[in-house]
């Protein structure tokens, strides 16, 4: 590929793109731990994003586009909306290279997001989630002032970005084990993560995690093409993971792996927290605590070569607090 | 130093001790995370202990002191007493060396230290932390069985154990910064991972941190001689500090290097607590969390060369949620 292709936003995802980024990934920011959990007898092995400094793997990709600006590009600044994660990989990266940002979040999104947001240097721009349209804002925007927009999965950058924590998976579980992941459990939203780390992990066979009713991605694997979430979806504490729609880029891969799509309740989404907080000592949102729970559930046969993640910590106090406390 | 000082029990722990602790636990267990941490400006190094698994430091002076056991001594077995974090680590190294293991625990210990202990299949003797004397306890079973008392910190192993703790932080914190600590902040009990710490960077200045009314440790050093605490202390969160009087092995080394002693209050422990859950996304124990209260309360002056212990994350659901859930 010539430095041209690489720079073209159409192009699709590679595994040399997920390696580049990993190389400039380890550059700035060390491996999170992948931390063992026995299961009943058998130990997989979870990777503990939470830990990142803004609280989530989404620094990752934030950081392999915002590095891949030219410098027209980075005067003029980015544009991204998120529910919050992706927000604050944008803000974090785009802070450390003195890039201006602004940031589209919903207005329901976690106190702690929007806050840690505007802490980054950010310019934050609330939206109704239920009614309003981010994606017609941010082009707006960008139409108005140059800006390079930053979609949270829909961009070559963020799948292979984001894929950086796949290799570091797959390194960490070889010098760890010896072996290489047989399969990896990730959480869904818009596919970047899970798509990026099937792309690090070639011989890993694939499952995708979404909470009840938010399972788009799961419905879009068996019909084998995209469909949106249902109407009227239910109330979820996974704020990371209520995406309606996913994209041609993070389904055709997955699809292209025959990915395996598992849906999970809101109660073994709090399960798979507190075990989190009282074996791992970890703190794990909802959304990030999906592929847990779906392992704690039972749903897919484990085996001591399986690695989940754990994507992400960012989750209000009290929240968390009645999440504990309950049994 | 001959292989039979090594063995005897009555020696002094030196560097070169903790420099061999380090390289064994090294060859079993990945170094845990050292997380920055911004403080209104100046980045300080969290070395997240909570992400053993044990939940706590205490599983490098177990695992030191029982692979120099010989092989009559592993026959006989091994008896702790501790609070809990010790009874853990012990019983990790007992059961993956094949030992038998009892521990005496407080009856008042948090449920998971104890189930956990329970879980790794050592035999677990309570008694009342206020009235019970667990030395002679431990002291009268050895004589009945000839097992080999393992000390929560009085002894040269445990001691050069918790230092490999120290080592990493070192090394870590050069692999990430360049720069080696220029002062360590740790908590403290009976001293161990403090002095142990302090063996390990010869350099650094260190700060050792208890509980109000629980600060022998300062004392004794402010003093010069060792002297307990004073009767009747105030109740605490902060059950692994719980320590009523420290020995020479541990006071003299930190005394040597002229430690400096603080406190904290039970307030200033919640919010090293909530600052832990909320910025780094770990899950800390009361008495694992008082060097970040330090540092948070302006109790010592700041450099971006500083390393602090987060020590352990063993805490029940209920004081964890009610203490993050506060503000």
């Amino acid at each position: 590929m010539t430095e041209q292709d690489l720079m073209d936003p159409q192009r699709q995802p590679t595994l040399a793109g997920v390696e580049r980024a990993a190389q400039k990934i380890a550059a700035i920011l060390p491996p999170t731990p992948l931390l063992p959990l026995d299961i009943e007898g058998t130990t997989i092995w979870c990777k503990a994003e939470g830990l990142q400094p803004i609280g989530a793997f989404k620094i990752r990709g934030g950081w392999h586009r915002l590095t891949d600006l030219d410098d027209a590009q980075r005067e003029r600044g980015v544009i991204a909306f998120s529910s919050g994660n992706h927000a604050q990989g944008v803000a974090w990266a785009a802070r450390r290279l003195g890039v201006p940002a602004t940031i589209i979040m919903p207005e329901d999104a976690p106190r702690a997001k929007l806050e840690n947001t505007r802490a980054l240097g950010a310019e934050v721009i609330t939206y109704d989630r239920m009614n309003g349209n981010r994606e017609q804002l941010a082009a707006d925007l960008a139409q108005e002032t140059g800006a390079v927009v930053v979609p949270s999965f829909d961009d070559p950058w963020i799948v292979e970005g984001q894929g950086s924590c796949g290799v570091e998976i797959r390194r960490q579980m070889q010098a760890l084990t010896g072996l290489e992941p047989d399969q990896i459990v990730v959480c869904c939203g818009g596919g970047g993560l899970a798509s990026g780390s099937a792309l690090a992990n070639p011989d890993a066979r694939i499952f995708i995690v979404e909470p009840e009713g938010w399972d788009d991605m799961k419905r879009s694997l068996e019909r084998g093409e995209i469909v949106p979430v249902e109407p009227d979806p239910p109330a979820t504490d996974c704020d990371a993971l209520q995406t309606f729609r996913v994209s041609p880029i993070t389904f055709d891969i997955l699809s292209a792996r025959d990915a395996t799509g598992l849906t999970v309740s809101e109660d073994e989404v709090h399960h798979a927290m507190r075990v989190a907080f009282e074996k791992l000592h970890v703190v794990v949102e909802p959304g990030g605590a999906v592929a847990l729970g779906a392992v704690l559930a039972g749903k897919l046969p484990l085996t001591n070569r399986t690695a989940i993640t754990l994507s992400g910590g960012n989750v209000d106090n009290r929240l968390f607090a009645e999440i504990i406390a309950g049994t």
